[in-house]
């Protein structure tokens, strides 16, 4: 197992990469759409822990992937979470004026110019995914777009994130919290991981312990997002904390209690390793990254 | 030659079915997701002349495609023109209430919903295109992804958008109006065409011709529209007009003057039917449709 500071590191090179990646897939361009693709680099170029990636890029080198694949579809993963976040803070959503500790996108340019800057982050996911460059295989490639859309559409991340806008007709319901926390957050690192798993033809049984595992460290995700709205750092968080609480919206936190909350990420963390155990050392750092979520403070 | 009756005969059956297959794919869901749906559906199956599908499938009908698997690609070139139309509609953009004779998305529901509900349209378009259901060949779907993302992200729809947007920046130039629309309407049109000349294999020369004449459509249908925003009936075009006249957007018809747009449009009406002479009377129905664009009043 590699120390904090080895996977600390390992995961510092592989958000450089996806930056650079998505810096030359998100050209800056001349001419009246060059706002556009302005708003849509301020929006991608501008941190963030690059999580989904780093699961994707991880996963598929331990299928000994090529690089250069592994960070275009990383960056394509990256794409569809950041245009998420985009249209999540416009005001007719969360309405936040802050992420990753600088002014939303719809307040560093303009609300029409986020929604077009969402938009076309979305389209490029595919685009990307679509390019011989990502994988030589054409079933490969239509396999990725499938399995980045089915996540990231209507029964997955977007319609999670409409349950996340009538949360007051969720009612206070362990069940139905989990099952909107799987579907705005959860579906997407699943994807991730099955991303990885499919460039690398993981095979059936390798595919479904490597979607297990990543099950599990969604759920685990979630439940630490809830625990630092409740008392996390705002400036580390570089996002607006206790919205929850203020909207008065259910969560693993509201309803299980801090306590409750935290032995259940320390289940959820040991159950996730354990499902990487057919792998052994090729898992060290999905195994690694387990820890690092499971004790994040942003 | 077929006639005009026949033309609007062929037009409405294609746009049924359209609509039957946009039925299908887009389920009636209960529970908390089940607004995303609603708003889902309420955009896409609320009329619409479905000029795009018809392209699509008039195309492919031309080297013998499968009806079910045209009706599924149509649908999402369906979905993926009707997410432009809500988000478009959008206060923060063009800030339109009615559309196609109906209160708008955002109006009959509200801005959030209206947001997802475009967001969930567009990854279903590549969902719906993913499937085998759709055409059997990986190869073939993963080049209609890529042909619609192409056409409908950044440097396609979504730029077009962005230049739209910012139309005070594009002068009086005509060159400028005209790369704006071909950007935000016109290259969408194209797809249409060459997704249904790469579902019949039409090959290098046949798509080439198809591309020219979904070229001169395209611009053809965009002068059109100008010519209704200045001259038509607003009961009859079911939205605002008047608009570009208001916002003082530089158009063809502000441009050129009625009379040369109305010029302009007789002539690419021959031009476009032009291209289709290598295909004969198999290319009739693309043919008849150029006539009902040249002259339609909605």
């Amino acid at each position: 197992m590699p120390g904090g500071a080895t996977i600390t590191k390992r995961l510092e090179e592989a958000a450089d990469r996806v930056t650079v990646a998505l810096d030359t897939l998100i050209p800056r361009v001349q001419g009246p759409e060059g706002r556009l693709m302005s708003a849509m680099r301020y929006a991608a170029l501008g941190g963030g822990k690059r999580l989904r990636p780093f699961l994707l890029i991880e996963t598929g080198r331990m299928f000994d992937v090529e690089e250069r694949c592994l960070l275009r579809a990383a960056a394509a993963i990256e794409c569809i979470h950041t245009y998420s976040l985009i249209h999540d803070d416009l005001p007719c959503m969360d309405d936040d004026d802050m992420r990753r500790g600088r002014p939303t996108t719809h307040i560093a340019f303009d609300e029409a110019t986020a929604v077009l800057a969402g938009d076309g982050l979305q389209t490029l996911a595919f685009e990307v995914l679509c390019d011989p460059e990502t994988h030589a295989d054409p079933a490969i490639r239509i396999a990725l777009v499938e399995q980045l859309a089915r996540a990231s559409g209507p029964r997955g991340m977007v319609g999670g994130q409409m349950m996340d806008m009538t949360a007051d007709e969720l009612g206070d319901d362990l069940a139905a919290v989990t099952r909107m926390q799987r579907l705005k957050t959860g579906v997407l690192i699943q994807a991730a991981v099955s991303m990885g798993a499919t460039m690398g033809r993981a095979g059936d049984h390798g595919a479904h312990m490597l979607n297990t595992y990543a099950h599990d460290l969604g759920l685990l995700f979630q439940i630490t997002d809830d625990l630092i709205d409740v008392e996390g750092d705002q400036e580390l968080a570089g996002k607006t904390l206790r919205k929850d609480q203020t909207q008065n919206k259910a969560t693993f936190v509201s309803l299980l209690g801090a306590d409750q909350a935290r032995a259940r990420v320390s289940h959820l963390a040991e159950q996730a390793k354990g499902h990487l155990g057919m792998f052994g050392e090729r898992a060290r750092w999905l195994s690694a990254l387990v820890d690092v979520v499971a004790n994040r403070e942003a």
